[in-house]
């Protein structure tokens, strides 16, 4: 018989906090809100905690448990991957990051052209003891036009691609679940924020309609992320969330950035 | 007059953590240990907050201030740089990160051959009220041989290039600053905590040298980081550390990690 | 009506050999050599020549034949995607480039233990008035161990994770079409090159095997890309191929690399 | 005395185009237009054939050519660098590549503010038995205003940061040098070809003039590439180039982009 090192004692007394695998690519279905399967492709990170007395964990462990799931990685199905995670791993804690590209079929606002859209999205999944915790991200590319530039020009205004970056954690239910809240409300919410939105097809018509409510609606990164605080603050679902707004300058090298994280105060 | 829109009022009423510059590439120079001056290149993020009642911040005055200064931005320089930026920005808070390559003159162990070789490294300089922070990082790559590949196979063990990232803050000294934490010191320890380090020049007796080396003293990714926390845990300068390994898996498309955080209990 | 200034006249008198769409994200479906499909997320980068005369391409109309296409990108129906697109963007050559990860069932070597693994692949499908060109790219991680380091030590050997990238043309057949080269043939021809293949889940038994597979078959990069060579030179379906192998040194920071480029000589 | 396995035959009877390092980074020192030295940090790659009949290549000597030169990396020394290669390395062909940041000192157009801005260079050097060859290449950011968004609309019109890479060979002198070109000269080319420069530092008069400037010059992604194809094919030291333009468009999210690749007509 092979002997297990892995399993056997260690006396350093240090306990470890994450241990397990990253980078490792996985082919994952994703329910979306039409209650349609999306299968994509994730970059996952999965881990325990190990104790002060083990020497190591059993990496292949990790492997095992995902292919008996590989069917679906979502909101639902992620609390039972990861108390399977913490038996067969023998731990206090897992934690699980699923991260994919997801995409929307998207509408030209004119012309009313359909094409899919891609946004990247993740998860954080994590149980510790009794407790646990999920965590939603989406990255929204939106169209960012400056206030400043627009003000003091005679014409015109430096426009340019920003990346709205929302992360929420729900109230929790009656029955302890959290909220749930959708991918596609978050894009709504960022989309919503910026100037104008971004689309994957644009005719002339759809062109015109774009550039002229991005002069229309200018928006600081700063505004960007109040306009985005704001929605959330009003949605009683959201218990915590952290946005991000990053603007590619077109006139810099450089990017502007805001970031704004919020904890819904207790009653 | 041109208007200024940015100094105008806003009505949100929703405060702004971080506003600023990110992506923003820089010579920089750094000091070194022996006391010489480094030049690198820096890619910086500079942010203050926004109090809720102002509508935006003006950004070129965060290249304004890194030009003043663009001489020097170390771990004595960068509470200058922080408190001119509140100061400028009329802001509470400033924070500024600098990431960098930083190169250090390694000699191979036997032939005694010398080549630079380059660490990525970074600061975290934070101003908040009263208060202030400093984090150092280090990110350095070693050798890491796999114990259960060694004692499970007849011969051979899987090996492969590990990063091990820590970072640091320093217990506060008599007058308030943080203890002084070389770069050089947390290579070192890194290095001491895989399997062997790695060189940038190696002659054929240096390589024979390393491989046996390795092959001695084998490590899974949770001996790396037990290691290190070890090592930072008895050097009393040290107040908190986050350490982590990533084993680039020689035998799998995906990598193994671990990860411990940690804070000097105050006595 | 809206001006077409995309299609008004040019009179620098300067032809532009490509222009079109790049990074784009899309959701598509390759055909396997099991005959089955599989779902990935490609990016792709799609382009025309424009003639000296045409002041500028409709970059809208790239993405509404992907879309009409949207069921498969594949080796058989590329040619199909590109004559549409010289038609409708009335053009003379036409050029797409897809980019995706692919997934392949892979079984653990001792244990049978299966899980998908990932390699990133490309297409690259081009026509050029009567004529036209197919390539087809694969990466693929393999464990390389050094014959150096295993020579000159008394015990074990430096061995990392290696990428051998290889892209072919097949020979025209009968009717004029390329010879069909899965990609599931170019990884095995990949990893018969190296020391041992690359493995998404292995047990301990597993890991035994690889390890000792690895030490019996050491290779340095020359010797991967001469082993891909003499592969694909002795295959009667391949008329031309590039092999490049890159080695993620363990004992170094920087890799090491080999590359051969080579046509079949006419007869 | 250990065996030099690299030196041993090989009798696959496949050369190798290229062998050696890779990624490798290293502190360089360019020389500058104004004749000063700018400390910059490169990765590098470095290689050279293998005839059929050699089993490997000693990959430590690259370092170590590299090494004696440290000081200076540039169009004037590669020259030696490469002869060296060839001889040390007893080859028929050298290569090699590096990259690097290159800052230039920027004046605001009105308010003559100055910053340094980062572009990304790269010079590839190469001798192949008698002949020698030399490319420069540069990466320019700056901003991009669509024709036909401004066209089309009422007022405002999208424009975006747009990324010019230009890449240059000389035509050979009297001795048989090629031409001289700057970085700089490249930079102006870029520069004068879109709708407005990029800034590191800009007060809001520079920000009023830049946006006016912009409006008032609207390109295409194809016009980008012709204005710099137009005016490298007036200047006589230039004997061939490839002008790629990509404009991450502020209204989708992915990029357009426009190439051409042109040798001057021998005579």
């Amino acid at each position: 018989m092979m002997v297990d090192l892995q399993g056997s004692p260690d006396d350093r007394k240090i306990a470890i906090d994450q241990v397990g695998v990253t980078d490792l690519k996985y082919p994952i279905v994703i329910l979306d809100r039409l209650h349609e399967k999306q299968q994509t492709v994730a970059s996952l990170t999965m881990s325990v905690n190990l104790p002060h007395h083990f020497k190591g964990t059993h990496m292949s462990r990790f492997i095992e448990v995902l292919s008996e799931h590989r069917g679906e990685v979502t909101m639902r199905t992620l609390p039972t991957v990861l108390k399977q995670l913490k038996a067969v791993l023998e731990a206090e804690s897992a934690r699980i990051e699923v991260r994919f590209p997801y995409f929307l079929e998207r509408v030209a606002p004119v012309s009313g052209a359909t094409a899919p859209m891609d946004y990247d999205c993740w998860f954080i999944g994590e149980v510790n003891g009794g407790s646990d915790d999920f965590l939603l991200g989406v990255r929204v590319p939106v169209t960012s036009l400056c206030p400043c530039s627009k003000a003091i020009s005679d014409y015109g205004a430096h426009n340019q691609r920003g990346l709205v970056t929302i992360e929420v954690r729900g109230e929790r239910e009656a029955e302890g679940h959290p909220a749930l809240i959708w991918i596609e409300e978050l894009v709504a919410v960022a989309e919503t924020s910026g100037s104008a939105p971004v689309y994957p097809l644009l005719k002339r018509a759809d062109e015109r309609h774009v550039t002229m409510q991005a002069y229309d609606n200018p928006v600081f990164v700063e505004d960007m992320v109040r306009n985005v605080a704001s929605k959330l603050q009003s949605d009683d679902r959201i218990a915590w969330f952290r946005v991000e707004a990053v603007n590619q300058e077109s006139i810099h090298n450089h990017s502007a950035f805001a970031r704004i994280e919020w904890k819904r105060p207790s009653v």
